[in-house]
């Protein structure tokens, strides 16, 4: 059995231990310093609180302060299952303690941004590990539709594990082989890796449309808001197709499970559709989070603020063509600059039609 | 006021209708054979029963008898809102009435096969229409996602109006021009047309999570199936993608409203995803339809039936490649041969990974 450390004990670090479990690795999953209570469940009788599943006896269940010991013994693979505000915070964790290059594969989502460009995760955390002398690891990531409760309840998902490296794609897929987790592999990084950062940004102005739909009520005739919603999902994704093409990453992700998959999964459910539906009704962010979403990452808005001001500048001076990307601009009006949420109608679909 | 003629009176025709009437048209509403209800509850009251709203004033309601009459005044645009199994007889009616070149824009969804190919339905209007010596006619299709009765309650709906021809595109442009229909053009006439149709053939296999989750049920954590929903929503764009370039459309049309928007919104409500649910909880697809839906249409079982048979040829022959759509050969066995609708995992996303 390949022994694995998985990172951060939330509802995706869990529901992918308990997957590497079932695929028959030796799992060790190790909370962050806030998931000690997890930790603390797990380790009582096996239940994640969080998941509401009792987690398989392979996957142990290790404190935050126990990892220097863990990582002691060699494990094969590390997974990174922190929130994106949470990366930093592992490259110091990992680092000191890592002796020898083995592959990271992330679970983490988000873009960071500094000195006018976005750069996706796996470069932080490459960047961050060379600090300690670590150089040549292979990071990869995960993306595609997979809600972390589904996956945990071995429900089907999919998904598509991407890294430029073929060999170490086949070596991570021969590690993730249960039935329900159908994965494929991808040699484009970046766009799997851009595609799975914006579907969450874009899913706040897709759930607009639910806000609508509360505010306004059905039609006379009965009629809902699909028409909207999916006007708001071809726009988000033609953004991200914009995106993905600008960052140097491929279409075919953006076709893909990474891209339209996960975009589709992400408007269906979750948190970042709950707070488009709090914008949509008219609420201003700021009031939305403090009201009723104080206690939720709502990972699409950390990203507007990660990458907001940038974003801005890059379209400003040219870098980025306005046009390409109105609904991106009202994102970031709305939950930067606590504006409400406007979808500027005339300014869609610009890059998909003839005229 | 242009005189625009709308042939077929049910929810697609009539909602449109509206439109035209809305953005400064003269529209003459004429309902098909089946129509005779429709048209008598519009003449006494205004309302379409099937719709539930009251027509403006501007659409005048005629009976299928009546459309010899109403072409002897020359209409500026014809518009068939017809079901796709009345194209032909939608040509026959028109066919010898009409006097001079008209553009004709197509509501109608649906693809032809004979002679081991697949051809749009402008095409089939197109070759009708010659043997009545009516030649070099402008025939063009609305694409994208457009429920009809939230069009009618004249909720926010984003289209795709698609013809080679530009400076017709712009004149239908003009046309449409309600606040509430954000109409955009592209050329890519087949690729729009490849996708319209395919989105209702595909919803069946989508649906098949809503069946599958009615069948099993919520997990014992609460999880639902919405991972196993957008693997199947992206394999169908994959799918559909492979389809629109073997005929000869583009990718942008895929990517954009005719594809992927549609797609979303077809999969969202609608007899195609009700069939889809139906099969996917165990149901063969004949005891489906008699049971439930006999005096429904469903485009996508229809679409089966018409194409089912060509598209094994030419899977069988290898003119198209058996590799590239497994699903397609899934939902064409379950409709045309009465099998199970099964889920073939491993023959997915072949073509957008890498390994």
């Amino acid at each position: 059995m390949a022994k694995t450390i998985v990172l951060g004990a939330g509802v995706m670090g869990s529901a992918f231990a308990q997957l590497l479990a079932d695929s028959g690795n030796e799992v060790m999953l190790v909370g962050t310093h806030l998931d000690g209570d997890i930790i603390d469940r797990v380790r009582a009788d096996g239940i994640h609180p969080k998941l509401n599943v009792k987690l398989p006896e392979k996957v142990q269940p290790f404190f935050n302060e126990e990892l220097e010991d863990i990582m002691k013994a060699q494990a094969e693979l590390i997974v990174l299952g922190v929130n994106s505000a949470g990366v930093d915070w592992a490259v110091e964790r990992i680092g000191p303690n890592l002796n020898a290059p083995v592959p990271i594969l992330m679970l983490t989502k988000g873009l960071n941004a500094q000195n006018m460009s976005f750069e996706i995760l796996p470069k932080i955390v490459e960047k961050g590990l060379i600090r300690y002398n670590l150089k040549g690891l292979q990071i990869a990531a995960v993306g595609g539709p997979c809600i972390a409760g589904e996956l945990a309840a071995r429900r089907e998902s999919s998904v598509v594990i991407a890294h430029p490296d073929a060999a170490l794609l086949d070596w991570l897929l021969s590690r993730v082989a249960a039935p329900y987790y159908h994965a494929r592999a991808s040699t484009d990084l970046i766009g799997v890796e851009v595609c799975a950062a914006l579907k969450n940004f874009y899913t706040l102005a897709v759930g607009y449309a639910a806000g609508q739909l509360e505010k306004i009520g059905k039609a006379a005739n009965g009629a809902l808001m699909h028409n909207l919603a999916a006007g708001l999902f071809t726009q988000a994704l033609a953004e991200i197709y914009y995106f993905v093409n600008y960052l140097g990453g491929q279409t075919a992700s953006v076709l893909g499970l990474a891209g339209a998959g996960d975009l589709y999964v992400t408007c269906q459910a979750g948190r970042n559709g709950r707070m488009g539906k709090l914008l949509g009704s008219g609420l201003l962010y700021r009031e939305a989070k403090s009201r009723y979403m104080a206690d939720d990452t709502v990972e699409g808005a950390e990203l507007a603020l990660v990458i907001g001001k940038i974003l801005k500048q890059l379209i400003e001076n040219g870098n980025i063509v306005r046009k390409a990307v109105p609904l991106a601009a009202s994102i970031v009006e709305a939950v930067c600059d606590n504006q409400p949420l406007l979808i500027p109608w005339s300014r869609f679909y610009q890059q998909y039609t003839a005229s």
